[in-house]
């Protein structure tokens, strides 16, 4: 059984973020992908849609640029034949405060013939805010709890 | 072929939360059921983690006081023998207020026997936020685009 698709695109991604090495990661991209994170792109200019190749290696280098994985862990896990979705756990430390951030995202993954076709991304963007900021948001009570 | 318990699942959930009928989704919600919706719970007391079936029947309680969906598009779907996760795009009302707010999320579901045994859900909460808020929160630029 052939490995799936994900881990060797996870592995080159976490080898381009942490080591600045990239060439794995440009052999796994497909040239029309489609990519999203979604989040503040005013406070983290890297978030945001990306569409292509060269796009998305952009901001792969500019992530790499702000961020360092210090850990993750995989807390669920779907994978298709071409697709995969994981809920992950991450600790992360911006690299212009050293601050560290800890969050949790869930992405979507879709590949052809090995190479990633399209990537979205949900992340606790409320929770990410705060930590970046170092404070809390004072937040009013919206909902009702009856 | 059956079908898939996420399907049922999901019309009970709905029918729950827009017609207070919640005859169907106790039926298909395990006692030992895990639940978790991430994002700030001193905004939304409906968010945030329920153990067991009494717990969670009572949170789906409180989400139909305070929401109404107008819509939802399940933009990415995998499924697997008992376990489900979608990213899927809300139109919701507010009830309180009734504003309208639009969301993504992405939900990682299991089940045991047709029931739901976990639910995780993720949301683009700074995004809900300010929304909720009615305004933008202001934000730092953090991260550098080199």
């Amino acid at each position: 059984m052939t490995e799936h698709s994900l881990w060797r695109f996870s592995r080159a991604l976490h080898r381009a973020i942490n080591e600045r090495h990239f060439d794995d990661i440009e052999a796994l991209i497909d040239d029309d992908v489609d990519w999203a994170i979604y989040g503040p792109i005013d406070m983290f200019p890297f978030l945001g849609a990306r569409r292509g190749k060269e796009a998305v290696l952009e901001v792969i280098r500019q992530i790499a640029d702000n961020i360092r994985v210090r850990r993750f862990d995989r807390e669920t896990i779907l994978l298709g034949v071409d697709s995969a979705s994981s809920m992950l756990r991450y600790s992360l430390t911006m690299l212009d405060s050293s601050k560290p951030i800890s969050l949790r995202l869930a992405h979507f993954a879709q590949f052809k013939a090995g190479r990633l076709l399209s990537m979205k991304v949900l992340v606790d963007t409320f929770d990410l805010v705060e930590q970046a900021l170092g404070r809390p948001i004072h937040l009013p009570k919206i909902a009702s709890a009856v």
